[in-house]
C-alpha cells in the first residue's frame, strides 16, 4: 500500500475533502459543512476530525499519510499567514499550522484556492504532463493560478495569479468589486458576459434569442446563442473573447507557460470558446507562432481538492 | 583568493566582459569587437580567446573560476537552444554550449539579454536584497525580465518577460515592430515617447516647449520639459505613464514580485519618472496597497555582465 495524501478545499458553504494516492489517483472524496460562527474557529478543527473518522474508517494510520493541503478563499502569503479570508470569517491565522497541530504535526501546507485549483488542473487535469501552466477560471467571478515549473507562484504579498483584476478596457467606466475599473472580470466571469448581453440589447435593435430573457439574461444564454449563431450574442463573445486574448497574451509575454488552462461555468461552452479566445490571443501573439496552447479544465470543482493533495507533495 | 566568475554580454557591436568575485564585486570588465561575419562563428572564439588573455594578465587559472554566463540578444530556450539571434547572424546555436567546449568545459550558462540585464540588477542593483523582481527596460525598445527566487523566468518559448509586447492600447492603430498593435513598446519606449510628442503636437495648439525640436523631439526633450512643467510634455507623461501603470499592474497580479527595477535609456529621468508610472500602477492595484514597489535600476549598461556572471551560479 503506497502512501496518501489528503487535499481539502475550503469554501464559503461546505469544505470538500479528497483522499488521494501520492501518484494522483483520488480514492475518496466527502464534503462537510463548513461552520463559520464565531470566527470559523471550528473549521481547522471540524477539518481534523472528519480526516482521522475517514482514515479511521479505512483503516489508514496518519502515519500512512504524506500530509495534507488545503485551498483557501483569500490570499495566503508565501508563510502561510491568511490576514483575511471574508467567507469564511478567518482573520489573522495559520490554517496550515493550525491543522498541522490538531493532527500530531502532520505536514499541511496552505494556498489560495484559485491557485490551488491550476495545480490540480496541472497536476491530473487539463494541463496533465506539463509543468508550466497557467488557469484562468471563468466563474461568477475570474480567478486564475500561474504555475511554474510544477510550483505555485503565490507571489510576494500574495496577489499572484490574480489575474481577474488585470485592467484591460479602458473604455470601462463602472467599478469592479475591486474597487478598479476596466478588469477582466468585468467583462468575461460569468456576470461579465450577462452583463455585456445586457448593454449591447440596450444599445441596439438588432434582433436576438437573448431578448426573449431580458435583464435575466446568463453566460449560458449568451454562449448557447453565439454556439447558434445569434448576430447579437456572437458580438458579445468578441468583445468578451477580445479581452480574454490581451489577457493570455499579456500572461504568455510574462511567464510563458506551455499551456492555458481554462476552467469555471463559462468553459461548459467547450471548444467553441477555446476557439473565441484563440483567434483574438494569436492576435496578439504575432512575436511567435511558438507559444502556450490553450485547453479546457477537467477536473470540474474537483480541482480544489486535486491541487490541495499535490500542494504537501512539495 | 575566493572563486570567480565571468559575465559576458553579447551586443550587436560589442561584447562586454566582466571578471567577478562570486561575491558580486566586479574585479575588472572590457570589450572586445563583435564579429559579425560569416553568421557570426567567431564570436565565441573571440570570447573564449578573449577570457583566456585576462584571467592570464590577471594570474587566474580555469580552475578558480565557476563559469561564465552569457547574455544574448534573442530568445534562448531553456535547454540553452538559441533559434536566431539576428544582430549576430546566429542560427540554430547553443551558445553556451559552444563556449564550454573552447573553455575546457567550464561551466557556461545563456540566457536572453534583457532576462539577463533583470537578474543584473536583482544582483547587485536596483534590486539588490530582493529574490523577486520584474525589470522594465525602457530603451529604444521596451525589454524585460521576470526574476523569480533568484531565478529568471526564461518561459517554456523563450517569451518569459517579453513585457514590451504586452498589448496595453486597444485604439493603436499603427503596427509594431513585432506585428502585433498596441504594444507597451509602441508607447513607453524612447521611440514611443519620441512619436507620442509628435502626434500630441499635431493634434492640438497648445504652446510647448517641444515644437522647437518639431519632429526631431526626443524621449529626453519630453522628460525633460515635462520636470519643467511644460503642458504638452506633461500629457505625453500622462499616456506613457498610463500604459506604463496598467502594464506594471498586470504583472503585479501575474507574478507579484517584492519590486519592479525600471531601466534604460528613458530611466534617467529618474524619480519623476516613477512618480508618474506609480500614480497610475496604483489606480489599476486597488485591490491591495500591500503591493510591489517601483524603484530605479543601478548598473546601467553593466547590467549585462552583472546578470551573465551571476547566471552561472545557479
Amino acid at each position: 500500500m503506497g502512501k496518501k495524501c489528503i487535499g481539502v478545499d475550503v469554501g464559503g458553504t461546505s469544505v470538500k475533502l479528497g483522499l488521494f494516492e501520492v501518484t494522483g489517483e483520488l480514492l475518496k472524496k466527502w464534503e462537510i459543512p463548513t461552520r463559520k460562527e464565531e470566527q470559523g474557529k471550528y473549521i481547522v478543527w471540524d477539518i481534523a476530525d472528519s480526516i482521522r473518522q475517514v482514515l479511521g474508517q479505512e483503516g489508514i494510520s496518519l502515519k500512512d499519510v504524506e500530509g495534507a493541503g488545503m485551498g483557501v478563499p483569500g490570499p495566503v502569503m508565501p508563510d502561510g499567514y491568511v490576514e483575511v479570508c471574508v467567507n469564511l470569517g478567518w482573520r489573522d491565522r495559520y490554517p496550515a499550522r493550525e491543522l498541522s497541530d490538531v493532527l500530531e504535526g502532520l505536514p499541511v501546507r496552505c494556498g489560495n484556492d484559485a491557485n490551488v485549483a491550476a495545480l490540480g488542473e496541472m497536476w491530473q487535469g487539463g494541463g496533465k504532463g506539463h509543468t508550466d501552466i497557467v488557469m484562468i477560471t471563468l466563474g461568477t467571478g475570474v480567478g486564475g493560478g500561474v504555475i511554474i515549473d510544477e510550483k505555485i507562484i503565490t507571489g510576494k504579498h500574495g496577489l499572484g495569479g490574480e489575474v481577474g483584476h488585470i485592467h484591460v478596457r479602458d473604455e470601462e467606466k463602472e467599478h469592479c468589486n475591486c474597487g478598479g475599473v476596466g478588469c477582466l472580470e468585468q467583462v468575461a466571469s460569468a456576470t461579465g458576459i450577462a452583463r455585456e448581453a445586457r448593454r449591447k440589447m440596450a444599445a441596439c435593435d438588432t434582433p436576438s434569442a437573448l431578448r426573449e430573457a431580458g435583464d435575466q439574461v446568463t453566460a449560458k444564454d449568451v454562449l448557447d446563442a453565439a454556439k447558434a449563431g445569434d448576430a447579437l450574442a456572437l458580438e458579445v463573445m468578441e468583445v468578451v473573447g477580445h479581452y480574454l486574448g490581451v489577457a493570455l497574451a499579456s500572461l504568455a509575454l510574462t511567464v510563458d507557460p506551455e499551456m492555458f488552462v481554462i476552467g469555471g461555468g463559462v468553459s461548459k461552452a467547450g471548444q467553441y470558446l477555446i476557439e473565441v479566445i484563440n483567434r483574438h490571443y494569436g492576435k496578439y501573439m504575432t512575436i511567435s507562432e511558438n507559444r502556450a496552447t490553450i485547453g479546457l479544465a477537467k477536473l470540474g470543482n474537483d480541482a480544489g481538492i486535486y491541487g490541495a493533495a499535490r500542494l504537501v507533495l512539495g
